[in-house]
């Protein structure tokens, strides 16, 4: 019997309806997984078992009553310290906002509370998302990094303390953690939910996405989140898909591992129905990830300012080298990137509209050794200027037994079916 | 002889720079007009003279003791009350947000403190820049709404308060109240000026600009801010531009003095050696006018989220409507209404290549009487929605004696040109 901290999120939905688990005893296997793993792991930045017990007391107290509570009632989501949370602190990782308790909650986590959600613990980010790392290990293999920056929320979801972790990405910072620990990230279409208490970074690229258990969960807290359709990835297709094998730019910094994988996927997805064809990039789209970091690090230097000029001692060095790295491209290098993206996009649009979906690397490769990096954003930094969605789903383990992903990217706004194609293409490699 | 309030921040500048003005004396003349006129015209959502002048002196301090200052050293700047400021409350225009002090200054309010501005006070915005309106009244007759949402920083800026005002547009904001208030108001390319620190509403939408008294304050300012290149309005091009002068989808709703402005500026410029052609907006810039609203009323829900869940009681009506009626839309009609953005951007893009400039109302008359209603953005929301850069320039008065101005559009990323067209015209019309 699977344990209920284990349990995907469609099925603990579907329970709570029915009335046959509360709010409160799925919040205490949860707390019982956190109090048995959170000292290896250190998942969170902060964290209370009273404060999440009297939000599922309050959501048994309601449902009792007979008032309506919403899709996600008694689910529990961990939410990554670069979004504001009005009952917990918000820190961003980043010992110049040590104790910060912002007013409000920041646009998701409200509507995850008007959800019925239980607002868990707010889980690590590496420094304001970007590279300095945090304490969280892997799951799989504490001795491993968790990737970054959703640090927290991938080793979190997949070690069954909550049912879906908050994640950001600006470069990697959803798919690679998530395939690093095992679990499903889901970096929807840019723009799908609003970043109002956010920590916002780049303005041109920080997405904020999920990171589950299973691709089903993806799609059901999202549309528990937004009243959106993400479809419903456990429902088969009627069809194969027409998929597109792109290594992409960086191809050449996949490891044996990785190579292999992609091959062995792109097999069983051929074997399965799936017509399945190698895609090279036009040079637009290269050209565009060419620019990623000036954007990324100019507009970064910007979000900055204020920390920049009142507390620089207390950013760590490898921050303040790539934002002096940002001022030097100037406002004419920044814009300048902002418009190879721009043209990258147009020239994706076509590249992709044959196809239902990418296969494509989720990460060069294994989760790397130590806590002290968390990893290449290689295979990543692209869809995320192309603000495409992008899904990781967990596809076996490497050398050092550490899990592997494989990323499925559709095109622009087409969530709900690189969703569904995210599922397909795990079933088929199974 | 002018007063020292008066002096163009290019003016002013250049006297602090020489060591002919020091920053103290510059903030008391401001101090003394805003004395005079404060009571009447109430810009401030928050000000604090011994606040102004300790920074005032913490520069000329500075400055005497050899220490670099920035390209603004000295000058004032109004921000509008939807940025956030580390030493002054923001407050959003919402008793929701009354008392708060932020721990960080937005992005843009740091880069103006490194530049060596004064943050003078925090300015009158509507409520969250949407339309339950503020005390302000317009300096040209206090009888009159000084429009909105930036209404401080448009009747400051008018009134000799500071130099320049930090404004924000999501529908007409910027333009609607510079032109009200007979000042310049400066609306760049969407994400110019980072919005971190930023109350944000619509993030399609929302653009961050500047309110002046001249178009060369306008660019001197931007630049100072970001680094860029605004170029020199002041210095007249060698050439004459080619216009294009439209009405846009919305030209029945000009008032006739807006017909005969924009008539009589058509003329002086093209007396002037300008080439002005009519120009028709293609069916698809129609429908991204139309999907306005249901984008900005859509994301500011979603933006609002928890204010609405937390404190809807504080709410004003008219924005409980705005926002039921974004929620109603869905993502889906939020979604399609982006689509319909990107389609009319890419149809606009062709639209004004032939052209340096455009010419256009930049409202539908006069600022109406009252201080109940702000007017209408329906001369602005078109060029928001297209992310182009905006200029609006004093152009004489109406039936009423009010100020008037006529705006000047480019298209994107061409903000120094337009600019300097923007100037042209202005004086072409003087």
């Amino acid at each position: 019997m699977t344990e209920l901290a284990d349990l995907p999120a469609t099925d603990a939905a579907r329970r709570l309806r029915e009335g046959s688990l509360s709010a409160a005893a799925l919040t205490e296997a949860l707390l019982d997984r956190i109090a048995a793993r959170e000292p290896t792991l250190r998942t969170f930045a902060w964290f209370d078992p009273a404060l999440a017990r009297r939000q599922a007391a309050a959501l048994d107290a309601a449902r009792a009553a007979g008032r309506a509570t919403g899709p996600l009632h008694g689910l529990a989501l961990g939410v990554k310290d670069v979004l504001d949370t009005a009952d917990q602190p918000s820190q961003y990782g980043s010992p110049i906002w040590a104790g910060h308790r912002p007013r409000a909650d920041a646009a998701c986590v409200a509507l995850a509370r008007r959800a019925g959600a239980v607002i868990l613990g707010k889980t690590v980010t590496t420094e304001f998302a970007t590279r300095h790392p945090g304490p969280t290990a892997n799951p799989a293999n504490p001795g491993h990094t968790p990737g970054g920056s959703s640090s927290g929320s991938a080793a979190g979801a997949a070690a069954g303390f909550f049912q879906a972790g908050f994640g950001t990405q600006t470069a990697g910072s959803i798919i690679r953690p998530a395939a690093f620990c095992g679990a499903v990230g889901f970096k929807p279409s840019y723009g799908t939910l609003h970043r109002a208490g956010m920590k916002v970074m780049s303005e041109s690229l920080d997405t904020i996405g999920l990171i589950t258990r299973t691709v089903a969960d993806a799609a059901f807290v999202m549309a528990g989140l937004t009243g959106g359709d993400f479809g419903r990835p456990e429902a088969r297709p009627d069809r194969a898909p027409r998929l597109a094998l792109c290594w992409g730019p960086t191809a050449e910094l996949a490891a044996p591992e990785t190579r292999a994988l992609l091959e062995r996927v792109a097999a069983a997805a051929a074997r399965a129905g799936a017509r399945v064809e190698a895609l090279e990039m036009p040079p637009a789209v290269a050209a565009g990830l060419a620019a990623h970091p000036t954007v990324m690090n100019g507009e970064s230097a910007e979000a900055l300012a204020w920390e920049l000029d009142n507390a620089m001692a207390l950013l760590s060095p490898v921050l303040r080298e790539a934002m002096a790295r940002g001022r030097a491209a100037g406002p004419a290098g920044v814009a300048a990137g902002r418009a190879a993206f721009a043209a990258a996009r147009a020239a994706f649009a076509d590249v992709v509209a044959p196809y239902d979906a990418i296969l494509t690397p989720a990460a060069p490769g294994e989760a790397p050794e130590g806590l002290g990096w968390t990893g290449d954003p290689a295979f990543n930094a692209l869809w995320t200027l192309l603000h495409v969605p992008c899904v990781t789903v967990p596809a076996g383990t490497g050398p050092k037994g550490l899990p592997l992903g494989v990323q499925v990217v559709g095109g622009f706004g087409r969530d709900a079916a690189t969703l569904a194609w995210a599922e397909w293409v795990r079933q088929a490699a199974a």
